[in-house]
């Protein structure tokens, strides 16, 4: 005896590799499918629909078949309102609660489709009843006792974006993955495209920035960018405004004079240095103000009304004022930002690229930029519909970007 | 008109590259030397001793000449006190304060030397007025208003540690740097002989652990170690633990069967469940106890009181209960660990092991793997006397690792 | 006015993405299509049939449309001969020239499918115009006036292999790509299960090596598994060979004693007189025989009469009298090597392994090693139906998987 | 009983590190010493002297530590001709032959110095006995029956040159190593700098360029430098031309529009039809003169009289008439530019720079250029006196390198 449960699915469901997954998944699960009803768009403008009745040995294989399905925006022909149940108590999420993707999701309630709000991946979504019912993510810290949070498989459906398939467009170039072996320059060009483009449309570029930017020369030009307004906002660690503050106060980074590479032999107190001016200060804000600061990328920051956010982070030496140690609270910080952004620039750091890669929707467009390979990787990999990765050198990047930008102004 | 003071070197001073150093650094900063007497040790086991006389244009350039040499062991002719300055604030040190090396070093206070303790680099160093004096580091943050600060580069001298000539003991092979074209099961031999020794000294073996650890299958021998006493203490991150108690309650590791390479396809949320589940019972002595966890390196550290650390960071997914999510709190539970440790197995993370490493003084053993050279570079880099980096796939170096130390038993 | 032609699409078109892939290259390429035909099949087993009819603005764009859908496995619904034209010169090929795919190919000759011979990439086709007739795949450089070589795009059918759906047997687990996140010690011992299964099937097991092999203390396992017959033959470098002899010869590898890490110092001599005593002895073989080489790698080789290739480079020293010091003659060896084997080792060596894969067909299993997860993908990035990337330490890889092959006897 | 000779250090032995050196070579080799007169260097510019007595328990210990000794620049006070033994066969040479370093050497005969011509490392020394002695260098294979080759360790003295103190020169910045955490734009302009003062002394420039020059979009300004006289000569492989002249005749470097990031469908044809467009002329000369190739930076070596090295390998397509397809052919070729060359730039291939880097002696300046660090590491590890290397993306590099030196003139 097996059970069954009849699926749909809708749009560009060839083209767009779904209904190969789906395929796919039913096989790997072990289960088997039969195709009910399929009308496939007879042009490349039409949609296809296809509806399948999908079968396996139990309710549990079922599930986890219907389940992965979902997440692939295949959906039950016969949706059911979602189930809600209160958590029972902060932070503790109820049994077999639905943790998201990070695509477009709607919740079933009263037989409407409602829309997820701040989506992100790995949350739980919580429900508030009412007479306009509104449903949004909340990390599992963030639960508290009584939020009605969805289980199970019934009444959610996803969206994955489809990738346009236009590439004639200012964003058509991102959607390359990641290659070391691509024409740099007209890559950057490219990418400057795609911000100018962002701009226009009114939306927000977020830069997230490593300390090696600032290692490696780009300082500058990054400042100018965000002068100019082409970096709205910025998420980056402790270390990367020491550097860009010592660059500042001293002439140096770790220690080396970025113009004449000279390597003051006191340098390597410089760091410590800058850490100790700014503390006495009371922060950044007071240090640009009190005119200890006189330039470079915080300082722009702060001088055209830039929001930052320094995370904090266990390597860190000092740490300045400004710098949010918790990393909760960090990542509250970082995910509002997130939230907030249509562009994302993650500029030569990892890990603070990943912790703003965890709270992007699929749909926020990412460049990322690194000269190790295996980083671009593995930030490309999160599923967003719109991302460039470029394998190259971020202090000969930044300069031809701005150059590119604001040249062209 | 010149500024000139006398200064002293003693010890293998040759042998070591002291004198070379000591050579380079009064040639780079613009000053001139003359050897006023010199005697070389004739045979191999003898010291030598030489006394220079170093010019400087002024006294500022003397200072800073003055102040490199005495970071490479070479110190005044004629000591003077330190100059100690209070605090004139929490967390704001006096102008010009002594930042430290990671070498052992003394503060002349009273006309006698005293040993700085809880060496690392980066602090300011705090002494203790009284009839027995103490000199001690703290770091930035955690100045009191009022603390004596050892300021300027007087009364301080600093011993860099020796290499060991004599590369035929247990740890003779700890100078050698990275490389990936050295034997591996060699190494790793020698590295097995090394943590046994340190055993039998009856020191105390920290081991840093990144999630890749788990994900290559490296957990069940880690587990082994840890239950066995080969680690008496580890330091890892939020999502280290995670994978490895997802490994205990699903079987899988970033949602993948270890052992059958499967991929459950509804693996990818176990990651999710598993942070849920643990912090539903409060925590993971708690999961320990109440059964839901029975195996892996986090229960071997509950079930054999081995202190851990796990330290938050903004890439957490959670976190868990046990994770210290505030940047400098984890950072103090992770120097207390550190200053315990006599040797400091790195395996597969950058972040918490230059956390680690920044905590440790010159003279603790190190061992570095990591399958990126890269990584291995820049740990290594941090001027131990006894260091070794070993550039592997963690997956296989643990369980070889254990069957060396475990069969020997 | 728009010109048209008629294709079909059959089997797993759906699941294997050959459909997708030939709706993405119509769009890509600025054509259009309509489905005219659509049978899908209903139960997993069920193979699906398409009959579209593709439309373009001109014959050009026409042609290049359908040239990219027949390299997918979509083939003209109404097929005429392939079109041969004779070689003008010796390595010269006719204008428009056929250049193949690694894929398994027919040619439309006589109203009859001829399947290539000798399938590799990048080559001409040369059909033998007889009663039964033959075609097989000749290099631009071999090719001979007077050849007839396939032209244009007319008559000719690639069959790219489907990737198994099953992956449950001993070859499943070689379509998961690369990757380091994997579970090291499992991994290694699938691919001992498929070298078992390949021999037990009778088929060839080719290892191709680099240096490192020897460097990271491998050499040993490696000769074993030649000696018991898990490598049928090899493929390597003059480097290679060199070091691994130079172990046999002074015990060292680069200079270093892979045994006990010493670096005797006037080791790194020992590379450059090992050549110089294979020269003198006139070769290999001969110094296997005069009993100067008396284990190792090339010695099992030998001694065991598995085939070798050694093929040089501008980097080697020496070179060995083995060594084939002509590109192109090495080439030849290498290929004839290729074609024989059933399933191909690449050991830590992008140059090497790059050459082989140039010379395989899609047909072929393939396991990549290598600690550099740059060379790994690369190496993967060729079409292979079955293969499988390990990023590990070459010097735990061979024990490991030689523990597994020989225990188990 | 013990055996001993009687050693001599000059110059700036201790600055230089040479005789920390010594003493760390007779100590791991298990000998003593004790130091007969030493007279140091009072001030910075003067030169220091030391005589020591080298003891060992036997001969060949002795032997091997004064082999090791003068390597290091350690020469006996009482030296003695250089042993001279006919070489038995062609490629054979005499047991104990002495094997070069890479610094410049002298070979006593006839009791007079006589500096070795060519110096390269991994040679046989060959004297060519008359009234006027000239001794130079020969590769193993490159030795002929009867050639009187040096053997043993008497009667050589190495110069191993000292890296320049003053680091204000135009080559000053040459000793810093590998970094990617320099500004990159500083450092290409004194990369810049350095190739200009190599021009103005009458140098000449050679560069070693990989495939990823050309896919990375440098190739047009590459081109131009070789136009406009900056670089004198140029040594790449096959398939550095093939891409070059792909740009040429299609637009495309792997089938990829290099401007527009496009990628034709049928594009990665155009590889394998450039190869046989070119072998139909007859080779790169006759291709540029019928107007096939008319730009970039092959066409610019025809054009502008720059010899070039295309030098084969195994994973060449074609090859290209102009490729030598013979290792040692090719070594020939590329030994004959090396020690013409003044400046080396690698940029972006590891296989042509090791091969170019084995055959440059110790003084030629060295710039190595390439994304990835693990390659410049291992290419700034030859002991060149002034080298510098740089992480960056090519594409990036060549530019802003063309840029600074174009705009200046």
């Amino acid at each position: 005896m097996t059970v069954s449960r009849e699926v749909e699915l809708e749009g560009h469901i060839i083209d767009s590799g779904m209904m190969q997954s789906c395929f796919g998944i039913i096989m790997d699960l072990g289960g088997s499918f039969s195709v009910q009803e399929f009308d496939i768009g007879r042009h490349k403008d039409e949609e296809s629909y296809a509806r399948m009745l999908v079968e396996a040995d139990d309710e549990d294989q079922l599930q986890s078949i219907v389940h992965e399905l979902h997440q692939h925006g295949v959906n039950p022909s016969d949706p059911k309102d979602a189930t809600l149940v209160p958590a029972p108590d902060d932070q503790v999420v109820p049994h077999g609660f639905y943790s998201t993707t990070n695509h477009p999701t709607y919740i079933r309630h009263d037989g409407e489709w409602v829309e997820v709000e701040d989506m992100e991946m790995d949350c739980a979504v919580v429900v508030e009843d009412s007479d306009s019912p509104r449903a949004y993510t909340k990390v599992l810290n963030a639960i508290e006792e009584g939020d009605l949070v969805v289980t199970d498989e019934t009444g959610i459906k996803v969206q994955p974006p489809e990738r346009p398939r236009d590439s004639s467009g200012a964003f058509g170039f991102m959607q390359g993955g990641v290659s070391s072996e691509r024409p740099s320059e007209s890559t950057i060009r490219k990418i400057a495209n795609a911000i100018e483009e962002t701009k226009k449309e009114g939306g927000k570029v977020m830069a997230v920035c490593g300390p090696a930017l600032i290692h490696s020369g780009a300082r500058e030009d990054l400042a100018r960018l965000v002068r100019e307004g082409y970096v709205d906002m910025l998420s980056a660690g402790n270390g990367f405004a020491v550097h860009d503050i010592e660059r500042d106060i001293y002439g140096t980074s770790l220690g080396m004079d970025t113009e004449s590479l000279d390597h003051p032999r006191h340098g390597h107190k410089h760091h410590i240095y800058t850490i100790s001016e700014v503390i006495r200060e009371g922060g950044i804000e007071e240090a640009v103000e009190s005119g200890t600061i006189e330039s470079g990328v915080m300082y722009e920051c702060i001088d055209n009304d830039r929001p930052f956010v320094l995370a904090g982070s266990i390597r860190d030496d000092g740490p300045l004022p400004d710098t949010i140690t918790d990393a909760v609270e960090a990542q509250n910080a970082i995910r509002e930002q997130a939230h907030e952004a249509d562009m994302v620039l993650m500029l030569s750091t990892l890990l603070h690229s990943v912790a703003v890669g965890n709270c992007l929707p699929s749909t926020t467009r990412v460049v990322c930029v690194d000269i190790n390979p295996a980083t671009v990787t593995q930030l490309l990999d999160r599923g967003s519909a719109q991302a460039v990765g470029m394998v190259t050198d971020i202090g000969t990047f930044v300069p031809i970007l701005a150059e590119q930008l604001l040249s062209e102004d």
